[in-house]
């Protein structure tokens, strides 16, 4: 990997320059990252990307390029570079467990440290969650609608080269079965699949040799496209070619839902009782939806997935929230200003389950560390008395005096990822998951403990 | 930089192996890049990403790595293993010059090679397309309406982190001033800015130590951050620590309109003539337009340019439009199914201009080569026939028989583009760059010339 630390904003170095040489950059600080608002509509947000921004922290160096680079284009000072050339993230880093759904002030990610180190993080460590939770957040949505049927990622093709590498990872995490993108197979360890294009039909003499031919390199469980030309014929041709143990067949336009009827019937007429139908074409939540009653197997999604449905970013900022006073004590501190107002001080988070074991509200917990402590602890073995509401601590350590927790990185923590938003997701209220536009599914509430 | 080779969906190796087997994978073939229609309301398109494709294509290689995990993971069988480790482009490529504006079914690319060379590259070269054409389609909504006012991009943070590089280039070439990326500085040769976030005020004791610890630091002519606490007596307190040479001040919240007629009126009264301001805060085009009659400066820009403003991909596709038959002749091919119908053949592209100068209609050529040639040639020195409609040819060579032309890379191909995008944009009829909703600014027509 190449280093990521200049995937940065320039005002983080310049801010950098102007604290070492006032001495405000030892001062230790914590920074949340949150968002203000769910986009509109939606009833919850899913965290995705920690185990990237984790990951990715392992090359945020700044090396002799990077250096070079600093000091010929006058970007800071010498004593800046100095710093930059030893820098290591040596803080703490606690946040929602990756998969964990959110909502509106949601603490995601709580950043301590030096001013100097953790405010070089603030870029990288939005743009992985704003992209991929945006993607992660959606994705939650189609496979809430999608039910039992498998949702397979397939959008590479409209999002940024590497973005779409993250993409499909967010995807899984969201209950996604699997991705057409081979680079995040390698690289995180989700199924690959594939199917065919309309050119490998068009490339050959006529429908029938491009079937023969994928059927005879690929085996009969392969996926054959057939509306190229008319669906009907390609439905009979390409049972010609793989007979009845055919792996599915693809459509990729016009009326899905019909069309889908239409092809079950011919194919089951045809003993190919097994063969799936796989759909594309612009499916986004409310397509699947639609698709509920159609005899549909596998449906493959594409652009709307990797730009987050409508909502290709998730907003998220990051926020000083306190900082070290001159006598060494933490201070709360805020933005005082118009607009977008944001509550001071290091917050603890957990969710109020009801006494069904459903979330009742997002609690932020604020007060002497002690008593947050034992407010947000996890209730042990027996969970809490029966009947009662009790809360679950969402905050989770991600890095511990610059140590990254190894359980939260590499493919493994995608496969937790994923079984934990399943586990989030049916914590929720019954009827959170339903697509219609509404409010967050719990309120989002301030705890204030008292000494 | 690592291999790109595996930005790539599965099918396309799938694909390659049956062609390979049953021969046809040696069929010359050409594929067209293009988008069916512009976002809703969206008038034009600005073609971005080209130089990146073409940058991208030198590590598309598959390495031992590569190769090694393909095998491990069974997708595809050894013949197909052996093509893609000597695998190289060696066909033609001829596109729209980055930064010229595009229209519904524009060819803005035109890859021709054979089958197994050109279809390995479809997912790379839509999705470095379609992100980057996004974003400065966008962008360039934003320099219209900035007219003469700079747009700096400032929207890593609620990108992907490598999209965010991108997504600062795109909007260099669409007229951005400059980005507050570092890496797109280094890689692209953009100029990067910055200012200074509300945490760096939150840090120090008060607003008065934070701005004399930046004067300090980065000199008077920098842009001091005036809405941690209260405006006014930020404006104050930044003109004490900086006196009347300050560079700028920059407003993030707030009726940013009224705001920065107070502020330009404070400033003034201060003798501060030259003191910029900057604005900031979740703008698009549309805020930029309603900002015109305000005495801003300077417009910075996040979310909205590099997410597309509201349409974060450009949904162009890569579709065979023409392959060799067995006797060695091109034929046009397209898919003939319910929707999603295109025209098959390959297509000169030219833009027809008006006896003022300006676009008249974007002119899809077909035809025996020889015609399409003399039809779309340019018209030499004096621009044709004065008074009368002429044609001006789209197509420009980017790569020939696997040579990537020179200029249409590196951080020179930026500047050249960005220069482009003025013209081409100059040059749409009067009304194009309204903002509100309409159709394309031109129609795209069809001219078959016959021999």
């Amino acid at each position: 990997m190449s280093p990521t630390s200049l995937l940065t904003d320039r005002y983080e170095l310049t801010m950098l320059q102007a604290a070492l040489r006032d001495g405000t950059a030892s001062r230790r600080c914590v920074f949340e990252v949150f968002t203000r608002r769910l986009p509109p509509g939606r009833r919850y947000g899913v965290v995705a990307g920690t185990g990237r921004f984790l990951e990715s922290l392992a090359d945020f160096r700044f090396g002799t390029a990077e250096l070079d680079w600093l000091a010929d284009e006058r970007i800071v000072d010498d004593p800046t570079l100095a710093y930059l050339a030893d820098y290591r993230f040596t803080g703490d880093v606690v946040g929602y467990a990756e998969g964990e759904v959110f909502f509106p002030s949601s603490p995601v990610l709580v950043v301590s440290g030096t001013f100097a180190e953790a405010v070089l993080l603030e870029t990288l460590a939005l743009s992985v969650l704003n992209h991929d939770s945006a993607v992660a957040s959606a994705a939650s949505r189609m496979t809430s609608a999608a039910v039992d049927r498998p949702c397979l990622e397939m959008g590479s093709r409209r999002a940024h080269e590497e973005a779409a590498v993250a993409a499909a990872r967010a995807a899984v995490v969201a209950g996604f079965a699997g991705t057409s993108n081979l680079e995040a197979g390698r690289r995180y360890g989700l199924a690959t699949i594939g199917t065919a294009a309309h050119a490998f039909t068009l490339l050959h003499d006529d429908e029938a040799a491009a079937f023969a031919s994928q059927v005879a390199s690929l085996g009969a469980a392969t996926t054959l496209l057939v509306d190229t030309y008319d669906v009907r014929a390609g439905v009979e041709r390409a049972l010609a070619a793989a007979g009845t143990s055919l792996g599915a067949v693809r459509l990729d336009s016009g009326d899905l839902a019909g069309l889908a009827g239409e092809v079950r019937h011919q194919l089951d007429a045809a003993g190919a009782h097994d063969t799936k139908i796989v759909v594309t074409s612009d499916l986004d939540e409310h397509a699947i939806a639609a698709l509920a009653v159609a005899p549909v197997d596998v449906y493959g999604v594409g652009t709307s997935v990797v730009t987050g449905s409508g909502a290709p970013t998730c907003g998220m900022v990051y926020k000083l929230v306190a900082r070290e006073e001159v006598d060494g004590r933490m201070r709360p501190v805020a933005k005082a200003s118009t607009a977008k107002t944001s509550v001071g001080g290091r917050k603890a988070a957990a969710r109020r389950l009801g006494a069904d074991g459903r979330a009742v509200a997002e609690v932020l917990v604020q007060g002497p560390d002690e008593l947050v402590r034992a407010w947000t602890a996890p209730a042990g073995g027996d969970e809490g008395v029966e009947g009662a509401d009790r809360l679950r601590a969402l905050h989770v350590p991600l890095i511990s005096a610059g140590v990254v927790d190894p359980s939260r990185i590499g493919p493994d923590a995608v496969v937790a990822a994923a079984r934990r938003h399943r586990a989030s997701r049916d914590e929720l209220p019954r009827g959170a998951r339903r697509l219609s536009a509404d409010e967050a599914a719990v309120p989002t509430v301030e705890l204030r403990l008292q000494g």
